[in-house]
């Protein structure tokens, strides 16, 4: 059996395991330090015990899936994903870089080959932010980066906090934590993963070389006031319209947005949240507030710093415009992640090689590959087409994609694992 | 005593004694059928015996103080407004036209003028519909318009139905109704009121004449949508982004209106209300839904079904260009109601004579004028200027422009009451 077969029966066997046993009538559901969380992970183990991989768990349950090396001393070269989903989640998002990995190691040793370097399948625990409000809990409790805090935040649907939630699934989440993962132990790290966006089957690509984790620049809480008025009495001169003067912000952002395109400056800029006030506006009234949020995404932290200042100044011309007060509020956000550009160059060969559809990407969401990189281990991830998006029920991906795409990973893989 | 000077202090007292017994630490809360309506009420009636005036009550509770005329048998002249407030509303709106009512029947009386036809002032129940969500409760009971449904509605704060309401304050809400006012009984109906916005301070006027009271169109429970899609990872082209579709939407309608306004249409049109889902929209999210509300107002109706055809192709446009669905749902609204062309001219005459700045404007906001404009009983209004607005506790009318403003509807009131 070709590798690619190979890849593309046992995705095709283990996506099936994984929905029958999280489906939930409308999409997928393993919550984070869950019982189907844990059954997934217990989904894994079987395979690895019955091709003879090491097992490993960490204190925070992170799981290490291992094919050992000839020189066990070297840094190892590690791939692997997240096996929990959001609520009525895909298939997909996590699992496939999971299932991916495994099936590489499955196919190695099926081959009889041994690798130079130990070769780990990570699957990390509680990715998805929406279960508790941390950021990347499973990289990051692998290198211990969590504060006693983190561990005190409660999930939002048990109300228990993490720590209790790791010890119930067999974990130690009292100090010292046992088991830590070190930078100068690990080779690289690259991680397969779904796309999250339309762009690679509008380009006609099989998978996207990651060039960047973008970071983010966020203002989650802010704010225009303006003048409640009678919307009958109130001639448009009089008015401060907070809804107004919200659309002339978004308009006025857009059009810059589309500029920086034009320029080919890569960015995201998106008003997720817009609204006038639940209590105080009526129909028959000009509002006198709106609240909105505003999330920028770039890899290029000059570039967000640069859209920052133009945004201060559009906001001060639209306040005076519309006679409104606007109050940006905190900023928040994250710093962008790079990967690797040896990494980056590796997976454009091979994919040349097995002659599939390859074209560089930014990764506009974040990942637990960004822990990596700004460990400083060389990262590098690589999206599969999926025209569906993710969080949703409808994530989509053609086994032949998955086959393709884990073939160019065992590849990349396997040149790093067999460095000398 | 000055016909300006006498109403000056008049209005003083009366609005102070008014302000004494229901101000609540913010601003002035008299609800409709409350004890504190009854106690106003009952204020305006200690006063009509001290004048010598007639009292009478309708089965729903509204109150007319009569100065009989020479001929009772000769269609009455009418003038008055409501006691009720929004909660914590201003100390002048309704209440400046009733007290400028018996503050001109007083003075007759104290001038010993007996007019030939019967003068009333009305001080009409229930005009604020923040109680029960039905308009003109007051004037369309005087003309007994109510069906048994508008009665089963509930005040929002006690729960109780408006039938139950009359009947506590000493009304008869069971039907057959009594002392039902008949259009061919009225001569005319005058009311005063404050300005609900700041169009005469900024025009130097003391007085409005009114020219109309605006019909509206109305959404009042609009949607957009979209695709709800990461933030990150959707590039600006494969959106299909609810709230840049929104701001595309306000703002060109705004240009619409600016347009119209050079062209000297008058309208106002008013985003009220405008969400993204409270829900499913978050910050990382581009949002895949909005609710708005779409007030347009205007004297005109042909004018009004001329915008809604306009707004009908934005919004088609809008959609086109943003990939978004756009449901306007029902359209509601009202009649505009005409002012008599006499009664207006009169007030400028009366105006000219007193040397009192007046100016022609519409009325944004409805008014129990309205119901008997479409009795097509000669109807008109008189504003007074404040810059404050209405429906706050800062509505503010001085006492020399209710003095000047009521010395007007004094001259008015005597040229009708006058007629053989």
């Amino acid at each position: 059996m070709s590798i690619i077969l190979f890849h593309q029966a046992f995705g095709q066997t283990l996506f099936q395991a994984l929905h029958a046993m999280s489906f939930d009538g409308l999409g997928m559901t393993r919550p984070s330090y869950s019982e189907k969380e844990n059954e997934a992970h217990e989904i894994l183990c079987a395979i690895a015990r019955e091709y003879g991989l090491e097992i490993r768990r960490d204190w925070a349950c992170n799981l290490y899936l291992t094919l050992p090396g000839r020189d066990r001393s070297k840094p190892a070269v590690m791939t692997g994903s997240h096996m929990d989903t959001v609520p009525s989640g895909g298939n997909y998002d996590g699992a496939a870089g999971v299932v991916a990995g495994l099936s590489i190691l499955c196919r190695w040793v099926k081959d009889g080959f041994v690798p130079e370097r130990d070769t780990t399948v990570i699957a990390t625990r509680a990715e998805e932010s929406v279960w508790f409000p941390v950021s990347y809990i499973g990289s990051r409790t692998a290198f211990d980066l969590l504060t006693e805090k983190d561990l005190q935040a409660r999930r939002v649907d048990t109300a228990r906090t993490l720590a209790e939630h790791i010890d119930e699934c067999g974990g130690k989440s009292q100090w010292p934590h046992e088991d830590i993962l070190k930078a100068e132990n690990i080779d690289c790290f690259v991680e397969l993963h779904i796309e999250q966006g339309p762009v690679l089957p509008s380009n006609n690509a099989v998978i996207g070389v990651v060039s960047g984790i973008c970071g983010s620049m966020r203002y989650r809480h802010a704010t225009i006031l303006g003048q409640y008025a009678h919307s009958g009495a109130t001639p448009r001169k009089f008015r401060a319209d907070t809804v107004v003067a919200m659309a002339d912000l978004v308009t006025t952002l857009q059009v810059y947005w589309e500029r920086m395109e034009e320029a080919g400056k890569a960015m995201t800029l998106t008003f997720g949240v817009c609204h006038t006030d639940a209590q105080q506006a009526n129909f028959s009234a000009v509002a006198g507030k709106v609240s909105f949020s505003l999330d920028v995404r770039s890899q290029d932290t000059d570039l967000l710093n640069e859209v920052d200042q133009h945004i201060q100044q559009v906001v001060q011309d639209v306040a005076k415009r519309h006679n409104v007060k606007i109050d940006l509020g905190e900023r928040t956000g994250s710093s962008p992640a790079h990967m690797d550009a040896d990494l980056q160059r590796m997976a454009f060969e091979v994919s040349n090689e097995l002659n599939i559809a390859a074209m560089s990407m930014a990764s506009g969401a974040g990942h637990d590959a960004a822990t990596f990189a700004n460990r400083n281990i060389p990262t590098e991830m690589l999206f599969v087409r999926n025209e569906n998006g993710s969080h949703n029920p409808y994530e989509h991906l053609e086994m032949a994609d998955f086959a393709a795409a884990t073939s160019v990973l065992d590849g990349v893989l396997k040149l790093r694992a067999e460095r000398i």
